[in-house]
């Protein structure tokens, strides 16, 4: 079957994007086709900006347009406390509670056996020449609650305990809005561990 | 929260696209970001092309970066027969079955009281002007089987009568790998109906 090369080459661009097979890109390929056409060019330069102007933080691994990023340039934010996360995406949502005021560390990954990736794959060496300075003096840990993050979090509590700092693990139970009733033995055993009185 | 502008900007970007709220265009605007550059560059390009090259067939409505298109152009095509269908993506799910070789016309769009869109909107005096060639002999009307379609296909094979064609409606039944236990009762009607000799 005959398609213009205009678009096909962009179902082909949209098929690169993960989660869009070929119906969702064609379908967003003609979207593209009604949109009005300084849309479209403003969507083609944020692409082609956001990969030119964005890198990693030289400090935190934060993904940023200025290094170091505005987090770890920020005067108003307590820098004796460095939230441990595994990626930008983690360092976002930390940021959308809008109650943490600290630095932030991301790892850009967590320890994985199976997928090959050891504590040397991740930017734990940044991380330890930051604990180094003495403002530093508390690191918490808020690698996801799965196998991978809990196992990097039990390595790096081990590793940063010759630094002498309070160490903290995010705490586990019941999400908020949750159902005791459909919550797994898992959870509601942590819920439990983690009581406390009110 | 302040998130870098190139990316605040990447995540409206496609948030703009159908089906894509905020936590696909957040996935999809970090996945950019791990791309390789000449990835996203092709990307961008692809999507300022199909805005900028694409224009709509004069003779069938087709999409299309020559105009006629390249079915109306193809004299292999036989254009005794016209399919008409009421968008590009279904003429591009007609070409698929590589079972028909006439020719299309899209009506970009269907007869709608409810949207507002009656025949005047939509691609009906070109395909008039088709029909009074005298090559055309037959009309296929292969519009949706709904209602807007159902009611598009009538009015068409109403107002054609007049140029003595012979006028045909693709067939309802049910869909190949379907289960009869679970058709609806209009698809198993709309079967029996059209039951044919083996």
């Amino acid at each position: 079957m005959y398609v213009p090369e205009p678009i096909s080459k962009l179902i082909e661009g949209f098929m690169r994007l993960p989660g869009i097979g070929p119906k969702t890109a064609q379908r967003l390929a003609f979207f593209v086709l009604s949109m009005e056409e300084d849309d479209v060019l403003d969507l083609a330069k944020a692409l082609v900006r956001a990969k030119r102007d964005l890198r990693t933080c030289s400090v935190c691994g934060n993904i940023t347009d200025q290094d170091p990023c505005y987090i770890c340039t920020d005067k108003k934010r307590d820098s004796s406390v460095i939230c441990v996360v595994q990626d930008t995406k983690d360092l976002m949502a930390m940021e959308r509670t809008r109650e943490y005021n600290g630095m932030y560390h991301v790892l850009h990954g967590a320890i994985s056996p199976i997928e090959g990736i050891g504590p040397d794959e991740l930017k734990i060496p940044d991380l330890l020449r930051r604990l180094g300075d003495e403002t530093v003096q508390e690191l918490i840990l808020a690698t996801n609650p799965n196998i991978e993050g809990e196992a990097t979090a039990m390595y790096l509590s081990k590793l940063v305990k010759p630094f002498g700092l309070k160490v903290t693990r995010i705490a586990h139970g019941l999400p908020v809005g949750g159902d005791l009733e459909y919550a797994d033995e898992v959870t509601l055993t942590k819920a439990l561990e983690g009581r406390r009185e009110v």
